[in-house]
């Protein structure tokens, strides 16, 4: 495609965006389409010629768009607030056209120094120390795989220029709590240290983790002849937005000499605003944090933010250097694929940019207010009614409820959650997360979709009492 | 910002990248930028209240555009073509316009189907069976930790799900080329082998592995006790673009029941020729392949392409389940983020079926093969010259050359070709790559920006000439 072909049909999609922005909210929310109806619709081989582009768009509109599920749409209480805001989204689109790679400084100073700015002044939005070093990575489940690799790294003495984790006398040991994401798991597998090795520490009855029983663990293991190696701790779990308290859990990890990550993916946006900031009492005490900037802050995904008190440990641990990536500057530069594990590095910086800078400080944390008042709304409502339960402090945006019924328990009340939550998910004019809490089901409401206002929150709300009759 | 505000500035920008590819020729290739030069331009700190998006287009002129190295420039011989297609930029735009999220199925639906229809496309283009199955990764780095880590747990008998690599009996042993990727050493060392554990083969005249002494190698650590574990072999390796012999290696693979896993981040793209086709002969015996979509073949980056052909094993070592991500059409569907190492996953299919579409086959061909035809050209030049010389095959469409002078040799030869590499980067009328090949300095002219035609080609032999006298 020329570059003047581009701009004709770039136009074109420009309008097309624009107006999905603004008609999402009269679509159905979850996307209405059963499996396979997209592969059954599409050739089986790519076109041996071209084809008119009018025809692809035409195709978004008829055969894309109805197999979305909207996370723009203003009824959109699922999983997590992500990824919208369209001045991000402009600076994603600068990155993908100018087209250029970060493999080293030299390839593209700017990618590299744009990251090294944007990712500072976010780390002072959110009340870090310049203590603390940050790069881009995908997402937060590959920044914890980063941290458990430098855990065990520094554990075994950098046990990778030698024998590797095969090498290992003691095993090393990972502690997080039972509340903790998937992705802490599937890090501590990935890196090689072992299902039998992971130690989920018992959560209070708020869903954060027991500093004691952290303690106890950690010396039952050492009592074992087990080498423990390190804690991820969450601000702000998946199911219910649960805080572990910082403050204790640090100093257990300093004691013993054990890498603190801390997996703020979610909650790390609400730094931003001082009222929130007592989650993070006790921050400075971790060696990594990450922050997903795609959550609720709203740039375009994917842009998590992986802080490193030490990033020369980092660099140890990922860097290569082979001679086709040397330059003359290298001394002088940050080169960022020796912060993570892809060399190839894409121009995220701009997005975060552009956001920041057409937003601003205060606009942004208005937002957020706006999304934490709507929430604490809603559990006005739901603590108001006989019926509703919450089952678990709404200290953010995320409320985790249950529909009562009379004669109800146990399985038979499971069976009901699912059931009105399917139904309200189906009927697509409000999509939930349903999930398990203590072994049974509730359904998790999400505030934050960055066109979510009151009056969303109050149809919800009229919704779900709709739904359950 | 609102739909009416991205409107607007969307159509700005994109005239803004219509017009930077339009003139980027005429641009100094290469940064021109000290170290530095950005971080000390921009305020220390994220502004307050938002400013006018046109002073954030205006900082992209003065501050940002001087300083990129222009990848998607028609004298841009440096690392490997890649990136660009303008097509695929537009289908990258959708993506982050949408703003939708791929954690299961049902969280959008066409996002998963998309992508497992256009990588199928994709499969049938560079002649893999309909044994194969594939996804989309970020970048080969990450697709070849992914294979070293299902390798490591086919052999171990799935220890992640009980000590992991620290129950290990045996050490695993990795098997490579002295010219694999700097990727292939960073992902053994990650997963958790170690330095020790990976054996380098020596290759032959032509860069190319020896199977011979990769049967050598891997009977001598049988004989010590230890336990091979897998092979990655390359289909155009970094240096020279250097083919292991697929044929033999794999039949070493499957005497000894080695994960093969095939490196062809490069030269898969030329596998949608059928006179490149040689190259892969043998592939159908490897167990996964990695082949970098966003390289020659022009899609947008992130699009590397990691090819299984058991899928069934590769879902086991890499999914969660938790009970937030889990719908009732489970059974029915693709996961995809059981397919890699994100939870998170943006709609990058749509990057690849807007080129695949717009494009077609048949123009696909046609440009790599300009580009063959160019790097052929220029490769008769070298030889039909006193002073130059080619340092490797040309087999696809990348040049490894060195200037030689009367008297030079050893250190003084490389400083001179360093010295003259330099200086043409810093002229900024070409931009290529110094490296090391067998310990000596050269320069890889890797040909194919999606704007250089033959008469760029012509136009850097004559640079070339030019810049060492």
């Amino acid at each position: 495609m020329s570059p003047e072909e581009f701009r004709k049909q770039g136009h074109q999609l420009i309008d097309m965006i624009a107006d999905y922005r603004q008609g999402v909210g009269a679509l159905p929310v979850m996307a209405q389409v059963e499996p396979g109806y997209l592969k059954a619709a599409l050739p089986a081989s790519a076109p041996l010629q071209g084809e008119p582009f009018a025809q692809i768009l035409a195709d978004v509109d008829q055969l894309i768009k109805p197999g979305l599920s909207h996370w723009q749409h203003p009824d959109f209480f699922g999983y997590f607030p992500s990824n919208g805001c369209l001045s991000s989204v402009l600076g994603d689109f600068l990155s993908t056209g100018l087209g250029v790679l970060g493999l080293s400084w030299q390839s593209s100073p700017a990618l590299s120094e744009l990251e090294e700015t944007t990712v500072d002044w976010l780390r002072q939005m959110v009340g870090l120390s310049d203590q603390w070093s940050g790069v881009i990575q995908d997402t937060a489940s590959t920044s914890t795989l980063v941290a458990l690799i430098s855990a065990r790294e520094r554990s075994s003495d950098y046990a990778l220029a030698k024998g590797g984790l095969q090498g290992q006398g003691k095993p090393l040991m990972i502690y997080t709590s039972a509340q903790a994401h998937s992705s802490v798991d599937k890090a501590a597998l990935l890196a090689g240290f072992g299902k039998d090795n992971i130690r989920y520490i018992e959560t209070d009855e708020n869903f954060a983790m027991r500093p004691q029983a952290l303690a106890v663990a950690i010396e039952q293991d050492l009592a074992n002849g087990l080498q423990p190696c390190a804690i991820v701790a969450t601000t702000g779990t998946t199911a219910t937005t649960a805080i572990d308290p910082l403050q204790p859990v640090g100093e257990i990890a300093r004691e013993h000499g054990l890498w603190l990550h801390v997996d703020s993916a979610m909650a790390g946006s609400a730094m931003i605003l001082p009222e929130c900031r007592w989650m993070w009492d006790g921050i400075e005490q971790a060696d990594s944090i990450v922050v997903n900037a795609h959550k609720w802050l709203g740039v375009a995904f994917d842009c998590s933010l992986y802080f490193v008190r030490d990033p020369q440990h980092l660099i140890r641990v990922m860097s290569t250097n082979p001679s086709y990536l040397q330059s003359a500057v290298d001394s002088k530069v940050k080169n960022l694929r020796d912060w993570g594990i892809p060399l190839g590095r894409r121009f995220r910086a701009l997005k975060l940019w552009f956001m920041l800078r057409s937003e601003g400080i205060e606009s942004l944390q208005q937002r957020l207010r706006r999304d934490l008042d709507n929430a604490r709304w809603l559990a006005d409502q739901v603590r108001g009614s006989d019926e509703w339960e919450l089952l678990a402090p709404v200290q953010l945006q995320t409320l985790c409820i249950c529909h009562r019924r009379e004669g109800l328990a146990g399985d038979a009340l499971d069976a009901h959650t699912r059931r009105w939550a399917d139904r309200l998910n189906a009927s697509g004019v409000a999509y939930v997360t349903p999930a398990t809490l203590n072994g049974r089901w509730m359904v998790r409401v999400s505030v934050g979709a960055l066109p979510t206002e009151r009056e969303h929150v109050v149809e919800l709300w009229r919704n779900l009492r709709e739904v359950v009759q």
